[in-house]
């Protein structure tokens, strides 16, 4: 994409620090009466306010987190503002405003960051959320970009880790495993498009799982919709590691148990499908496969009416006590203790 | 510092992400009342305030903005803190909390990064700052470090850049140059040990310029020094790019014009001999070197009386119409326009 010959390339030091953070925050609108002031100043300001402010940060590197040979940039900036999104949702708050961070080596033109920018003002436009701050700096290789989200919520409605109880419920919002086969697929055409540049690739069957990957969405309705169903988590967590691993979390934190049940994991079918093609087992998968960026929660029992039957909601287990371990429970009925397969990236 | 055969290195991968994370940051305390959760949970939560909440952000990138051959890790940390509680003091806030992502490549082992948070927690213990969360990932090359501070200030205590008006005072805290010139001679020492690693620098004449490069300081006592003086400054900025840079945005978002005397601008021994020695123009230094994180701040006339003779400030010039430009009064009473000489990362 960036070697497109015929396009426009400005470099960056034609337009300098300042004149470059003006030039890509422009047209970007403030949505939330909050924000006193935003991006301009030594530090932005917000409002004070009833509520509590969470705060939460995430770092995405070249080479690590993205491959800018199947990633557009667009969907970078998108994906980078969903990662830290998706954490201030995970504690039942709403998303207000975030700082964006980026270091990139001279090899990025202007419009490579303007392309960016253009994912993370989508974002923010989707979103609801103010770009409020950030830093512009070169880099000796590659692009990284940090973000930095603040939210809000009232004391009384956050959702920690630590609060599941047993005979709560676990639950998880949407679908699993996809954005993991998405990469699988993406990574399987590079190869094919290094043997053969001449190929078009017809990936027409991989669309749900693709845009997985490359276009996650950060599960703002799932706050909103507990809220409307009176029904607040006793814990919470985003799926951002796989399953598994997020689970491991909440057990660990609440200090107890639980079950999963393998057959009520919910999978899309182009989930299912791709892993026969691939040979690969979707529990596994769904377990492992990380970057969902789905919510996993707990609720009591006494809340099941409420969600029962819910489209967005999956009932996929339930909290025991700690002594009893975290435990898979198979299709053919064997219970196997979880271990924590999410994604480290020191060891590659 | 990291070539030494003999200290211990555990590689990262050992621990892994979560573990490395418990491990960097379970000696750190809490001093805010107002951090009700910090490291540990998919956001930090900080309690409801009446007062704003300051929002700040910076990247330090290896190669580009720190050189590890003589900037040891420890001070790296805390300067990387300082360097971002320094913009919530220019906003005349009290910092509170921070965030600390960092990407390194596998060349640095465990110990190198428990030297970094001992610096970060010496910054956290002096400034009474608590360290709510953060990110840590690997990167391909080098090492990057992105802090996100967060301040409260009462609403009318925010001091912006754009409140200057013509008959201000502009004052300076206190003294500017010594940043970049410690640079200077750090460089020279990195190239006379290239050709002579056995060479046994002598740096007693340049402590003070070492310790404004190595580990400067932010100016939390000068907010807290003008509240007990009753004055408001009517803008401020910190010095990150130097004096020059720094009144040209206040001047433009104030739509004012200045005149900065010479003789004024508040020099260390240190920094005139050190100049004379490297045969640089001290004024030169100060208008452009940048690092010193200093205060820069203009006072209604009416104020001179409270600030005058305090040694922890120097009043350097006054603010005019826009029409007359943004001016320095040379010693030899000549006006000359200034330029932003400030640092550009992408003039590398």
């Amino acid at each position: 994409m960036l070697e497109d010959k015929n396009q426009e390339r400005t470099s960056l030091a034609e337009l300098g620090e300042f004149g470059l953070i003006n030039h890509l925050t422009k047209h970007f609108k403030l949505y939330s009466s909050q924000t006193a002031k935003g991006v301009g100043d030594d530090a932005a300001v917000i409002e004070a306010s009833e509520k509590q402010t969470l705060v939460t940060t995430d770092l995405l590197v070249e080479g690590v987190h993205f491959d800018l040979s199947y990633m557009p940039l667009k969907h970078l900036g998108y994906k980078a503002v969903m990662v830290n999104l998706s954490d201030v949702y995970a504690m039942n708050g709403v998303a207000k405003q975030i700082t964006v961070s980026i270091a990139v080596s001279n090899r990025f033109p202007l419009e490579a960051l303007e392309e960016l920018y253009a994912g993370i003002q989508l974002a923010c436009d989707t979103y609801k959320v103010d770009l409020i701050g950030g830093d512009t700096t070169s880099s000796t290789k590659g692009m990284l970009i940090s973000v930095t989200a603040l939210g809000k919520a009232n004391k009384e409605e956050v959702v920690y880790r630590n609060g599941a109880k047993p005979t709560d419920l676990i639950v998880v919002s949407g679908d699993l495993g996809g954005a993991y086969l998405g990469l699988q697929v993406l990574e399987r055409e590079k190869q094919v498009f290094k043997v053969n540049p001449q190929s078009q690739p017809d990936l027409d069957r991989y669309t749900y799982i693709i845009e997985r990957q490359l276009k996650p969405e950060a599960r703002k309705d799932i706050p909103e919709l507990l809220k409307e169903l009176e029904v607040k988590p006793t814990s919470m967590i985003d799926i951002s590691d796989g399953l598994s691993s997020e689970i491991m979390h909440i057990c660990t934190q609440s200090k107890v148990g639980c079950k999963i049940y393998e057959e009520k994991i919910p999978l899309d079918p182009q989930v299912i499908s791709t892993c026969e093609e691939f040979e690969i087992d979707s529990t596994m998968v769904a377990l492992s496969g990380g970057e969902d960026y789905e919510l996993l929660f707990t609720v009591s029992i006494n809340d099941f009416d409420k969600i029962k039957g819910n489209p967005n909601l999956t009932v996929i287990g339930h909290i025991t006590e700690e002594n009893e371990g975290i435990n898979l429970v198979t299709r053919a009925n064997q219970e196997l203790a979880l271990k924590a397969q999410g994604w480290n990236s020191f060891n590659e």
